[in-house]
């Protein structure tokens, strides 16, 4: 609807000619030109669709830009890739980010979607801030730092925003562990380019309460479970949630009732109800510190855990943290939403997420990304690394 | 499985040899003997299968046997037939039964199916208590009872187990209301063969609660729609229903959340969460006030009615009832749930239930009454009305 522009023409997505003969990237990768303008690589990005589980096409030309760097050692795994720098440095850190986006809008009109549009210094399209500017800066990096002063492990993974256990990260950690070692993590999930640090956790249960079915005219034969649940809801809604403060940063927990049904049909007393609760808590606690939290606050009720994801402390005191928040410059943040940094976290290497874009715009029918946020994510890594 | 007999040789249903020439109740209809025992009538009846909507071959023998009884006035509408005495009683009674059932069991072995069938004295099959054993007995008074002490009404109709809109005693009501005047009405539904008087009113609300949608990892971005449904189940949890007597029966009411579902996925703060309630009270309430009594407990919540039956008085102060109560000779009893007593009560009638058979059998796979019921119902109604 509104015309679109193109403020980078110094840079143009590979037209297909250039299909065929892409290094190493596989016989029909398209060329990335990651020497460019980091904003145009974006869109570039952005145009090879890449839905969780149609990863390939971009991972062929990921591959391909990164074994067109000798500094490089490059590995692939499935439709993942790990590229290193053996320099030999006092630190080493990760550079992280995924490869897939979720699906395509299905709302006519909608800018988030593919291919990628401009409107100004304005990029549109799936993947704009989940995550292909934070993919960008990593190629830039890769391409711009042949010496960087810290050796830098660079990860690209499929499957993120899918089940856990499709996840690209995941299998490398499982397949490819000495591949991975580091002293901090950056991750490149969008985060308005601030340091969002560590992950709060993510808990959940099924509260059941049960009674005895019987007709409604006769009541006083039945007991009610929906009646029998109240006193879970009542728990849950004056319960005032803990802000705790980890490692400088303030998380604000939450406890909720996400769903319930219960009952079978307007005549019949109910015989079973289920609540189910999501306890989203601090990375000071456990899953299992967690866990009994929640137990003791529903005590007597039938709770069963349907699903645990630990959380990740922020690791701003590792040195080299510090160093970074000190080169980005801005006042570090807790990030609430579970992100992978929980998974480096779980390796022992604290991890932060730092990229370009608004989280609150992935996932959506408008999702966009400044070509100044790209670009600024970009100068303050190069800063840090240089 | 179990080796089935009939006690009643004295009667076998019509053989299709003996469909034709039935009378006027059409060219095809089974011929019923009226003057047998009413417990091998009531097999007969049960064996030709009246699953709601398709009570016309059933029909067609009813009519056919009233029209056979000179004494009688017989008035068909639809599925449903009135047949009246005509002797200038002071009193006119009406006595009332549904020709239809619910469909037939679909649980393989299930006996209480088409046709009957006799274990010993007890009769099996779908109808056995709801409420073909109420349609024999007042077969059996319209052709034993020529000059009975008071005017009688009989009713027979159609689509009672399904939606009310369909029902033939509704549709009577509606065509052919100058039929239906009486003093004191009898609906043979089942009630162990004591006196069951009126029936409770029964209302249903949706209570809907609202919040505000958001990702449950910043869930202080919105507002939790089912905490706030607690106060709902709480106050329905405490809340003591009453019993209350009218015109002598003890009417236990009762108010209950019988469905409850909020909340759309398990990472989303939910924003609507909806409790339908049914309440069932005693007849000294009109709607309008079993309306206000909930609303009025529920002040302040998003209360919306679904349905509203009105309940009915017993009735029992009516010189006819207490005849009656007195030729049972049975402590009469509150009726719990709703019947067609409440379309009498709403003309000025005053009605009650007496029937054979539990009703707790009723629509059940294993549906059965005995012989001795249907007998002594019969025995009851004849003392007196001769």
């Amino acid at each position: 609807m509104t015309p679109t522009s193109d403020p980078t023409p110094a840079f143009r997505p590979a037209a297909p000619a250039d299909h065929g003969g892409a290094g190493n990237g596989g016989p029909d990768a398209v060329v990335l030109d990651v020497h460019g303008d980091v904003a145009g690589l974006t869109a570039a990005i952005m145009d090879i669709e890449s839905v969780s589980g149609n990863e390939r096409a971009l991972a062929d030309a990921v591959e391909g830009a990164l074994r067109a760097l000798p500094h490089l050692s490059v590995v692939r795994n499935g439709d993942s890739i790990v590229a290193r720098t053996e320099l030999g440095r006092a630190e080493r850190i990760i550079l992280a980010g995924h490869l897939d986006t979720v699906p395509l809008p299905t709302t006519e009109g909608a800018r988030g979607t593919v291919p990628s549009s401009w409107v100004g210094e304005v990029l549109y399209g799936r993947g704009a801030t989940d995550m292909k500017g934070g993919v960008a800066v990593q190629l830039a990096i890769a391409a711009t730092l042949p010496e960087p002063t810290k050796d830098i492990t660079f990860i690209f993974y499929d499957h993120e925003e899918v089940a856990a256990a499709k996840s690209g990260l995941g299998r490398l950690v499982r397949e490819n562990r000495e591949l991975l070692d580091a002293d901090f993590g950056i991750l490149l999930e969008p985060t308005n380019g601030t340091v969002e640090g560590g992950c709060n956790g993510t808990i959940r249960f099924e509260a059941t309460t049960r009674g005895l079915a019987a007709h409604s005219a006769r009541a006083w034969m039945g007991e009610n479970a929906i009646h029998a649940a109240a006193p879970i809801l009542t728990r849950l809604a004056v319960y005032e949630p803990a802000t705790v403060t980890v490692d400088g940063l303030d998380y604000r927990e939450s406890l909720n009732a996400v769903k319930i049904h219960g009952g079978t049909a307007g005549n019949v007393i109910p015989d079973g109800c289920v609540v189910e609760i999501n306890y989203r808590y601090a990375p000071d606690k456990s899953p299992a510190q967690a866990e009994a939290h929640v137990r003791s606050l529903l005590d007597g009720f039938d709770l069963v855990r349907t699903d645990s994801s630990a959380g990740a402390r922020p690791g701003l005191n590792a040195p080299a943290a510090a160093s970074f928040v000190a080169a980005v410059g801005r006042e570090p943040l807790p990030k609430y939403g579970w992100t992978d940094v929980a998974r480096l976290s779980e390796m022992g290497i604290p991890a932060v997420n730092f990229g370009p874009g608004d989280a609150l715009l992935a996932h959506s029918d408008d999702e966009h990304v400044t070509a100044a946020a790209i670009r600024e994510c970009l100068a303050a890594l190069t800063r840090w690394l240089s």
